[in-house]
């Protein structure tokens, strides 16, 4: 966290009406959804320095500097988030220069940070939607954020940028519409849902549908199901995290205490230290957001989206619109394995689609890319500025001499 | 599964009384315990030939041949169960040969098929101990079994065996009570409990302990706390079982049906597939003592059980003991990873106790030890008999010319 963190805004963009309303893919409609961001840099004269970038399962638009309130977030806005989650990755001279570039970062629609989202009042009860919001998927969130590109002027993005859930949907928006972006930069991410994911996701929606408050969704004026989402951000967290590292924090972490569930005795640091980090987030999440946002990574299937049946004719989209991918790997991820982008590489290879694969080495796992800047700050720097390839590379030591 | 499986029986033994109680490793009594077991092959004159074989986590006595009934299992000895869990290692000629060897093999302390558990009636109240009943310790386990073995007169057993958190109790009984076996055979198991496991085993118990029915264990009278015990059962399967096995599973599956949990519509093979085998594990589980054996897993220590401070400590009394071990790792395992074995050799060797690691390569994962007995077979065999050493297979060849 830089010590001189700016003060930033969350700013809200509505778009729809009765008579217009927004149209999910699976055919459900509101009649109006509003779309909280954030903007950091000055977006320049034509337009074309913009980024936009996607946060992951449990972040928020707030990607940089400090932002200590947001209206409509209720109770959630708490202290651990008030500074932006890639401050390390956003300002001037950062890897995301704002003397350059001009940064966006939406809140998933379906989100809880003030995007509308199952806490959001349905203007037709006056109540929370709750358990009658629409499921999502990522071609909800990419609509509803070109919605709000276009609101802004922005035809064409310089780049999106996106890790974990995040690069999906980077991945997502640079095929369904290949004409809107020239730089594509997934990192620790996939193109497909594997079965660990999916499974691994499957147990965190029955933990949270279990849950005694549950209900369906409908929580809002009741309890919520918090053990159930504590639950499940343990089972996700347990694949963010290397392991060393929750041993190690377990152990430093002096205020665990003797919880006892009904009849099991929390007997030991890493088990009180995992709770307590539960226990923590469900203060600042909800419940229903974190169903829908596992829902669309389960349902995600970029090729239904397109109306293709390959990633060759995938990516044959990119290829025509000679977009550029830049993709990086966690050596030490348990979350999107190695693996997975290496399958996205050879895709994008068969398509012919100019690429550029980094593996960084890291003992943090996937959290990675959120802790270690000076690992990606290089390749995200010199791609951003176009110096990518060996011609830009030459041309640029020509320059220098 | 052999054509001919033999029928086989569930036999009872009772031990303690209320002037001379079962006490726990936890200071908790019981006036008296029910150890339920199975027993193939005949001890010899000099009752030397009496194999001890360990069940895993949810497994039971019934190791060989067919057991249609058994008493005190309410209705969880179902279909799924008749059949021995390891009838392919047990019986004539096979690995542990029931012509040359007296095979033992009990319910655990705390278990659900027989042997007294939180389902057991409570003599004082006329209802189950539920909730009340002790947490059980691999030490306590280890008492209950050898409580059996002085009853059927074994003072020394020939090899203890035991794969999963079964090899967890082989390794208790050997160093607690080294005078009492001579071989040890630990197979896809380990020395201790590690942070990854720990996590998914305390994922597990809170699974269990927010389901709505759970009610501290109490739930006897009303609804089990089913889709907890289920959620459990899928993230544990998921360390049992190779991911790509349960895809090929899944899409063989033809009995699928469009689960509907009250928010989320199960729509994937896997998914259905999973939520399917876990409420076929319920019909045939207790949760109170999927519970109780969780908590002995994340709380085995044969550290603190022996009073020492070191393996090499712990393993010293193997060694003065003259024992030898033959451990199993399967190089597919996602539940007791290869690591782990390697870890208790190098104890082993450290603490100069003879031992042999054998690595089997498979594609099955953890639960290979139950599927691939030709993997397995020869080396049991070898060591049963007594051929396990370079002097002992040159004699044997010996023979042979």
């Amino acid at each position: 966290m830089s010590k001189a963190a700016k003060n930033e805004e969350t700013k809200f963009f509505n778009t729809g009406t009765t008579k217009d309303p927004f149209v999910f893919a699976s055919g459900n409609t509101l009649p109006g959804i509003t779309v909280a961001y954030e903007s950091y840099g000055r977006l320049n004269a034509d337009r074309s320095n913009a980024i936009l970038l996607f946060h992951a399962l449990s972040g928020s638009q707030h990607a940089a500097g400090v932002t200590t309130a947001v209206p409509h977030t209720d109770e959630r806005w708490t202290k651990d988030i008030h500074h932006g989650w890639w401050d390390l990755f956003i300002g001037p001279d950062k890897a995301l220069d704002t003397k350059r570039y001009f940064i966006i970062c939406a809140n998933y629609l379906g989100g809880c940070y003030g995007s509308s989202g199952p806490a959001s009042i349905n203007p037709a009860t006056g109540k929370p939607y709750a358990g009658s919001f629409p499921p999502v998927r990522t071609s909800d969130v990419v609509q509803s954020q070109l919605a709000l590109l276009d609101h802004l002027g922005i035809q064409k993005l310089h780049a999106v940028i996106g890790a974990s859930v995040g690069g999906l949907l980077a991945i997502n928006l640079a095929t369904l519409h290949p004409e809107r972006v020239k730089l594509v930069v997934p990192i620790a991410s996939g193109c497909r849902t594997t079965v660990l994911t999916r499974l691994t996701l499957f147990e965190q929606v029955l933990a949270i549908e279990n849950d005694p408050h549950f209900q369906g969704g409908d929580y809002y004026e009741g309890k919520a199901p918090e053990y159930g989402l504590a639950l499940a951000r343990m089972i996700s967290h347990k694949t963010f995290v290397h392991l060393d590292a929750i041993e190690r924090r377990a152990r430093q972490d002096l205020k665990q205490g003797g919880d006892t569930l009904s009849w099991y005795r929390v007997q030991h640091n890493v088990e009180s230290y995992m709770l307590h980090q539960g226990k923590k987030f469900v203060k600042r999440f909800d419940a229903n957001t974190y169903l829908r946002i596992a829902d669309m990574w389960l349902r995600f299937d970029p090729l239904r989206d397109a109306g293709v049946s390959s990633y060759e004719e995938l990516f044959a989209r990119s290829a025509a619109a000679g977009q550029h991918y830049l993709i990086f790997s966690i050596d030490s991820d348990f979350c999107f394995y190695p693996e997975e982008q290496a399958e996205l590489v050879s895709h994008l290879e068969k398509a012919e689609v100019s690429n550029m694969h980094i593996t960084v080495h890291s003992d943090k796992g996937h959290d990675s890319f959120l802790l270690e800047p000076q690992l990606y700050t290089p390749h995200l720097a010199f791609t951003l500025d176009g110096r990518w390839n060996k011609a830009s590379v030459d041309r640029t030591v020509q320059e220098v001499e």
